[in-house]
């Protein structure tokens, strides 16, 4: 059963009435970040029900001992996971000495709201202590975008029916672990708890990865409204600072506390001055003071919407779960440190370890390219370009030599996060998906420089990659890739898997391509790559022998290309002929019935049709749509957009919005009952692209922006922008109607059904 | 590099000179046990170097929490392993309160021996301590056959340089915890430590299995070899139950101390009878004496290797190999018990956690059945059938109906005790070999009444299991069993492995044929299993349409029968042809290189013309001989001898004995670089048939024992016995003689390479 809830708005997830079954999903669909760092939506004050206590510094992880019941050769020995950092949010409460905690007092009143539109996270509620007082209590949060160090809690306490005492006691405690950790071990070690008046500071460093973090806290007061100086103490535990502060109170009286915090580490700063660091941020901010961060806070916010929203009229639901979408990514990762990347569940949990899946290349990279600037796309790009010798390092633990590069399953630091031998060395065809991530960008942003300077190696690479995974049948006579695992999870050690084949001509004729175009355009970069990686033309000549030559498992009889060898041998029998007590497959079936099953978990074949569209006739697309979809359960977060976009690339609109409803409310709806998790992130980005390449038919055409816009029918109308090589263009669909207003001071031309239109600068077309 | 320091004999294991570093493999090799208990050669006296303290008993398990990286459904979430049982035999030494420890004495005249022959374990040595002490010691201990609860200990120091006190401290320890406990957890509850003079015992019981176990001592003294009674001071701490006891001594005085210990447990006692029980057991003990009790194990020996020695003249390693080979499986497992089974390590160790695997069937039972009554391969099927239930509830975890029965891939208790999705749910040809044993034991004892009586209703669950594991292939027109791994588990997850299709192909036609017997011939057994069953003869016609439709992957250019479908797409390299760096693959090579290579870890299509060799020519044979034994590694224990049997068959002598020679030293030589860990012993009983059915060519043929002798060149001779129906026949072999001693009181009609002999009672006939 789906909890569903969230009260649907446009612009807020709000939720109403505390339901303490609630508490640790709403922490996670609630959670707030900056892109730098991010936390779910914990309470402020003491909670004694379940809650999962979260907070992440982007790019500060740790390397856990790899848990698994039987060890295979190549497995990463240790693998790094995304760290739980020190809790800064945390204020204790105390009415006349009783303690506020929701798990035990009377709620009423209560709501929460994250405020997408400006970026800002909010609580209210009145609660009855035990002892009997009852008071209202008001909390906003901020992580602040325009100071990306900090965070702010602007904490109020109003006493509705007693005089007497409160006391605040605000802390950071560093005394977090991972709730994903392997042997259930403390990552930190605490160095230096440095106290001080109203302000405070633990710095810490991780074990292992020796990580310096610092946690800073400042704290203030108002009385009704102004300001207070409130005497302190001060209480130092092991990994704990607490300061305590009592205040005498009038029935009617509100009291606010404003906590400011601030997170500095290692990787901006030298470890010795971390602690005067983190204390300066605070201390800036709380001059700035609450009001003046929020504001800049709205800004930021209006700055990233004016670029990425999109509008649904006549489907709040839709608009509430795109627009949340569109949040959570941007709270992710706002792409300006190529050192960070998106996880899968970014800020907002820790499962799967590490922190970046090809979903990076294939999901992301669209939506970052179309809502920013192509710096941020670029630093996707560059973050595995910084990786290449870890990903050679990787290939060399599994025996290729000669700079074959395999990029891990799952990444932090460049070394492999994952230990299922079926995934880990198997599931190989994440490595084209790198270089499709390049191609991507090239054709999205036509900065093919890109290829000469960083690109070229990264191409090379994977080429002698597939170039030594293959091998020669010769049953076949053809070249094979034997024992994979395709985007379809549901098999495993396949075959001749048709897209990992694909993929790996591909990757090999792109890269030659490439080579060529480089050679008489950019000579000095091709000499200087040919003589870093010693290249060949030899080699490429191997390298081409297996691309002309690799093998496609083809049914003649069906006229589609088998997603691997031996696929008809299974019982196809449709998703829908699935008896209800069966789904989904991967909750009810042991595992070797789902692998000797035909059921597909996610794109697999389609896949490589959403990527290599061009290459197949809308026909062939058609066909292979209507024998696998069909047979597909969309057990993975990451389906059902693919299938929605090739839905409606066949005109299939009503399949196309069945999927679309499928992919943007998966956590809000809470459909694979686990978003106490954490949020999908990266599917979300998936979700961008059923409405923009999907319903929009956005695609690049030779050079040329591209749409085909549909609408479903339940919908009045959307609206959403792109940039597109620094023009920013805006496109609206109604059931009768299709415009397109070009924000940016260049005329444009687009195709729109494969009709050339020029927009004038600052223009609006109807077509 | 192999360790190789055990000094050839052809009665003993003997070390000379200690190495701290031989320690651990030692404590394996010298292990001792009576079939229902047994224990590692760890020292008595304290040794504070590395060891691996272990004791266990027999059908005394615990459910260990699975530990997994990605858990799969179907896994189960406990699975049992053997229990480290208290410590008997600790006798800890000081000589002026000075500790004895091998680990910082200095030692000369070490000497550890095995003796084979008469089941005794002794040490003997010279240790200087620290302090200038010299003392000579000389232990000996064994575990009783004739007393299956008890053990004995007589350890003797002499004062060889000095005169002074010295103390000795018997104890039961019952603080010992797993090696291979997955979380470190200690799986006793001590419920009673009961004191008493010169005697005591442990209570203590198994967290959740509930097994209460007693573990009793009694200790006396002489002094230059007269009894004394010395002054005893006890100390009782939490899991250990200590007393101590000093003398003075003169220069070249000896005391001797002899601890009696017994194990007790709730599977023959009720648990508040079990103290009584352990105190009776070590009185009675120590009433007899050390010198009876040896004198009555080696009598025991006697009458065990009667029936079971093999003699081999010319090769003194080949001697001690097979010797050791026979005595461990007789330690592991003498057959008067149903609930026991033999384990991989045997008493030997802990890994590999559950104890029974496909080997008991596959290598075991015919050691069994030919050196000891039929009774006791009985009770290895039998063990099986208790256990059919649970086979049956473990195929409805996969999703199976209707009583079909899935066999675990690893069990204590009948549950399935492994958790590699490719093992534990697909290595699924285990389920055949059950029915295999069956067939085998019938064939040999001639007592089919065990089928309507017992077999029936396991060959009715495994047929059903087949007929529902396999589908229709539209494609192939055929049943095919997709997603299966074969006894070569160096692939995974494959399409129609040949060995799995015929086994299961052969289960369902030999159920069908046991049917038809037993309905005219054991008319109510059948009425009785109908019932009980809910077998219809419709439901058999079904299994018989898969039977008779089974696909078989076959090369039409290679004349042979596929490993499994797509074999050929392989690059075929020999085995020779692999550079010794990459060997052995398992511990060089990451698991995909391993998937995706043509190597073969063990006897697979081979398993199947091993099993069923009168089911192909021997053309046939051969020529899948060639084709698969040169891609072969061997990496598995139980790979040489089905090489070694299936090369003498078509007359390769060389070959065999190469085969032989790996699987016969396997732990003595230490070859897989492991022994430290516990010997292989299920595969011991595939080197006792390297020579009965390889060398010596033993088959039943039309309910005769036939022979077909061979002799390596480097053997002078080698002979052995057989029991064949109650009557025992002597076979020798030499370069030029072959001779056969009917040992029974009756005639004996064998085949003699094809020829029928006939031999008299207690007559030897030369051939």
């Amino acid at each position: 059963m789906n909890k569903n809830y969230i009260i649907p708005n446009e612009w807020s997830i709000i939720e109403e009435g505390f339901n303490k079954d609630n508490v640790k999903s709403s922490e996670s669909l609630f959670s707030i970040g900056n892109g730098a760092l991010g936390q779910r939506a914990n309470f402020e004050e003491d909670y004694s029900g379940p809650s999962f206590q979260g907070s992440y510094i982007g790019g500060i992880y740790y390397p856990d001992k790899t848990r698994v019941g039987w060890w295979k050769n190549g497995y990463p020995e240790y693998f790094a996971k995304v760290l739980n950092a020190p809790n800064w949010i945390g204020i204790q409460i105390k009415i006349n000495k009783t303690n506020l905690d929701l798990n035990t007092c009377k709620i009423q009143n209560f709501k929460r709201e994250l405020n997408m539109k400006e970026g800002w996270l909010s609580r209210s509620f009145n609660a009855v202590l035990a002892t009997g007082e009852e008071i209202e209590v008001i909390s906003k949060r901020i992580i602040s975008i325009a100071h990306n160090e900090v965070g702010a809690i602007k904490y109020s306490v109003k006493a509705v029916n007693f005089s007497g005492e409160i006391t605040f006691k605000p802390y950071l405690d560093a005394g977090i672990v991972n709730q994903d950790s392997n042997y259930d071990e403390y990552f930190w070690d605490i160095l230096n708890i440095e106290k001080g008046t109203n302000e405070g500071c633990i710095l810490a460093k991780t074990l292992k990865t020796n990580f310096y973090v610092g946690t800073a806290m400042s704290v203030s007061f108002s009385h009704n409204n102004k300001k207070v100086d409130l005497e302190q103490t001060t209480n130092v535990q092991e990994k704990k600072l607490t300061y305590s502060y009592n205040l005498k109170i009038n029935q009617g009286d509100t009291v606010t506390i404003y906590k400011y915090a601030s997170y500095v580490t290692s990787l901006n700063y030298k470890e010795e001055k971390l602690v005067k660091a983190g204390l300066k941020n605070v201390q800036q901010a709380s001059e700035l003071g609450f009001d003046i961060l929020l504001q800049e806070q709205v800004n930021s916010w209006a700055a990233i919407w004016k670029t990425s929203d999109i509008k649904i009229e006549g489907d709040i639901k839709a608009q509430q779960g795109i627009r949340f979408n569109i949040f959570q990514l941007n709270q992710t990762y706002l792409g300006t440190d190529s050192r960070l990347n998106i996880g899968p569940k970014g800020f907002t949990g820790e499962k799967y370890g590490g922190s970046t899946y090809w979903d990076t290349e294939a999901y992301c990279i669209p939506f970052y390219m179309a809502t920013k600037d192509a710096s941020v796309a670029k630093n996707l790009l560059l973050y595995r370009y910084n990786q290449l010798d870890k990903a050679i390092e990787n290939a060399e633990k599994l025996g290729f030599k000669n700079g074959a590069a395999l990029y891990p399953m799952v990444t932090m630091n460049g070394e492999e996060c994952h230990n299922e031998w079926e995934i880990t060395f198997e599931e190989i065809h994440r490595n084209g998906a790198m270089i499709y991530g390049i191609y991507n960008y090239v054709n999205y942003t036509k900065d093919f420089e890109y290829i000469p300077k960083y690109g070229l190696e990264v191409m090379i690479g994977v080429a002698r990659f597939w170039h030594q995974r293959a091998n020669f049948s010769a049953a076949k006579n053809k070249y094979v890739i034997l024992g994979v695992t395709g985007p379809n999870e549901y098999e495993n050690n396949v075959n001749n898997n048709f897209y990992t084949n694909y993929l790996a001509k591909w990757c090999i004729e792109y890269a030659i391509e490439s080579l060529q175009k480089i050679k008489t355009e950019y000579a000095q970069d091709y000499k200087r790559v040919l003589a870093k990686t010693n290249l060949t033309e030899e080699e490429t000549k191997q390298w081409l022998q297996v691309a002309d030559n690799m093998y496609f498992p083809y049914s003649e009889k069906n006229k589609v290309y088998l997603q691997q060898d031996g696929f008809l041998d299974k019982e196809l029998i449709p998703v829908a002929e699935l008896s209800v007590e069966d789904r989904p497959i991967n909750q009810k079936w042991s595992w070797d019935r789902i692998l000797r099953s035909c059921y597909i978990k996610q794109a697999d074949v389609l896949q490589g049709m959403f990527f290599f569209e061009d290459q197949f006739s809308k026909e062939e697309i058609e066909r292979h749509f209507d024998f696998y979809e069909p047979l597909t359960v969309h057990e993975s977060s990451l389906s059902p957009c693919v299938h929605s976009i090739l839905a409606a690339s066949i005109d299939r609109i009503p399949k196309a919005y069945e999927q679309y409803v499928r992919t943007s409310r998966l956590d809000l709806d809470d459909y694979n009952h686990e978003v106490d998790e954490g949020c999908h992130i990266t599917s979300m980005a998936g979700t961008w692209m059923s409405i923009v390449q999907g319903f929009g038919g956005m695609r690049v055409k030779n050079g040329l922006l591209s749409f085909n816009p549909q609408i479903p029918k339940k919908w009045k109308s959307y609206t959403f922008t792109i940039n597109f090589r620094g023009n920013v263009i805006n496109v609206y669909k109604s059931q009768n109607e299709c415009k397109f207003s070009n924000e940016s001071g260049n005329e444009m031309t687009i195709l729109v059904d494969n009709e050339k239109i020029k927009i004038p600068s600052k223009q609006l077309i109807t077509v």
